[in-house]
């Protein structure tokens, strides 16, 4: 398509997509007396004998850093920070516009995992809360779990978590309308990158029957050599049935194909699968499976994209998680807070399931309420709440 | 005063004063995919291709940082990057409010020079400009120094630079109205941190008649043992007059007195000053010569205070600066754009002069877009703008 000025896309990114304000007009003295000197330096004062008064008297408490290096951004891959900012400027409009959060884009001059965590942490004292963003596997695992380690606010990976919740979300209801249970479910996972591996762990804390995980040289098994720290957990934890060869060939009677690599499948292996089988094929814009070649051998069919039903989005996920956070004053965002987080997802649609309803759309407006309600409910049972300030 | 969470000043502070919109509403499919995915893949491949294209499609090119690591807060001093957030939202919002430009407040859990440098300059991508903000001298001096070597965007410490275009811009008219001109005069600078340091060089630059500045010890001095490299470079380039005392001594006929420093000077040094004197005593809040000892012996006397006339204030300075800046595309704030932000911002005034109007109101529309016309009149003639793309 290229670069066409006159396009509605390029007009609409003319100046960028996002605006910050004063919450309050300072075009008179007093105004300007009380939000900036003099009077700001009661409440600077204050904050500096009892910290946790930043919590209630700056913006930082409700506001995200969505964090990005530019090397995994949409397909596109490694295409720096200048070219990621755009999607992080819309990831910021989506925090506004779907939960009311301030989130700023900040993309990172390095790609050195550890200089990105040593600035991360640097600048973590402007922010409530980290969204790491389109970096690229296996770093994504290495920073994330840095900064979880050094930092007290919540630090989130929306490439990894956001779509695991709502991949377990959609799963289990699709579960549901095939009468089945999650521990009744054989998956195979195409792709080990981010999504890959986080929608494989949160399948298993929820207890799937079985899972085999492919990326691109074939199901991770123990016997495999020269795998990543990431890939070796993964193969030691997944594979009950031991598949040891190609993708295909564990599909052969799997009941669920999640994709999440973009490498295509042939409607050969898709009609291998077991009756009522379950396709995810979330690459985007090209499904990994053509949805009309899943609706012919599948039960449940869902994609990444807005022009089918069943639209995996992670919308539906990172606005509410982070309001449910903050809400609880929550200082991590623990395994069961996203549990809890895809349970509240899925019910939103559990008394008009059907086939093409798994998940709510994206504009369904009870989504992000009702996610960040047991968001915070779960925080505050794990203890990762602050005691608020009186 | 103390904490109170009834006060209006508290009240104002509540869940921090700034807030990030979206510019268009995301509440359908056609927004979505034009703001978010898929469309705004093609304005990142865009980018990707010719990052020139970021400047116009993207939020940074009117973006501020606003830079503190909360060493030298108003007069609190080293009070933290927590307690200094509240300032640096009230700087994001006069940003907001007075230019339209977005500003983003980044407070720092550093205060090691080389480690602020690091961290601005890996973030930098995210911004079209820096502005420094409460950074302890001399520290404050080699921050901006290393930031203006390593970034190709404006980079400018407030208390230095924005403090000297307004001393200077309202010194001019001071002379002006008492029959001088600039290279009449001979002034006594009380300190030498961030804002006397900039204030003597831009007065120097100016063509100020003599200029001898005063730190805690007394008069800077080429015989002076163990100055830092800054009042080195200052004892070197000033104070003709061969001072060597204290600074009570230098304003023995003096002209003009400008308190940065918070020193308080007695009422007998300020009745030794020559006739017509100009004294401006910008401690905050409790200027270095009252103002009521100070019009008993001055022609015109200037204070940092909103309740007195000739209010000498940052936001006179540094919206129109960075507008210009911006609007003309300069990599860099150089001498010259700061001198011509000065001779404007006097001009805003310069049809109606008087000994309490030597500067505009803060509250002046006319100022930042005076302002910002030099500053990107004088950027383009300094050959510090960038070609426009098309």
């Amino acid at each position: 398509m290229g670069f066409d000025p006159d396009s509605t896309v390029f007009r609409v990114h003319e100046g960028g997509k996002l605006v910050l304000r004063s919450k309050m007009p300072l075009a008179d003295r007093e105004s300007l007396s009380l939000a900036y000197t003099p009077g700001v330096a009661e409440v600077c004062s204050a904050i500096a004998e009892d910290e946790s008064l930043a919590r209630r008297y700056t913006w930082r408490s409700r506001l995200v850093a969505v964090v990005s290096d530019g090397t995994a951004v949409l397909g596109l891959g490694n295409i720096g920070p200048a070219a990621a900012l755009p999607v992080m400027e819309g990831k910021a409009a989506l925090f506004s516009e779907f939960a009311g959060i301030n989130a700023v884009p900040i993309v990172l001059g390095t790609t050195d995992p550890d200089e990105i965590v040593e600035t991360v942490v640097r600048i973590a004292p402007s922010f409530g809360g980290i969204n790491l963003e389109d970096i690229s596997a296996p770093r994504c695992f290495e920073v994330e779990a840095q900064l979880r380690d050094r930092l007290d606010i919540p630090v989130f990976h929306d490439d990894q978590h956001g779509t695991a919740i709502v991949v377990l979300a959609a799963l289990r209801n699709a579960a549901t309308v095939t009468g089945r249970t999650l521990s009744d479910l054989r998956v195979v996972v195409s792709g080990a990158g981010a999504a890959g591996v986080a929608c494989t762990k949160i399948l298993l804390a929820a207890g799937i029957g079985d899972i085999a995980v492919a990326d691109s040289r074939g199901i991770l098994h123990g016997g495999r050599h020269g795998l990543t720290a990431v890939k070796e957990e993964i193969a030691r934890t997944t594979n009950k049935a031991g598949h040891a060869g190609s993708m295909d060939d564990a599909l052969d009677g799997a009941d669920v194909f999640l994709g999440v690599s973009a490498g295509a499948v042939g409607e050969d292996s898709v009609a291998r699968m077991a009756n009522d089988s379950i396709i995810f094929a979330l690459a985007n814009p090209n499904p990994e499976v053509d949805p009309e070649i899943a609706h012919r051998h599948a039960a449940v069919v869902a994609t990444g994209r807005s022009d089918y039903p069943n639209q995996i989005n992670n919308v539906l996920a990172f606005p509410g998680v982070f309001a449910g956070a903050f809400d609880a004053g929550a200082r991590a965002i623990t395994e069961r807070m996203k549990l809890a987080a895809a349970a509240a997802l899925g019910d939103v649609v559990a008394d008009a399931l059907a086939p093409d309803r798994i998940v709510p759309t994206p504009f369904d407006t009870r989504v992000a309420p009702a996610v960040a309600a047991a968001v915070a409910a779960q925080a505050r049972a794990d203890d990762v709440a602050l005691t608020l300030s009186p």
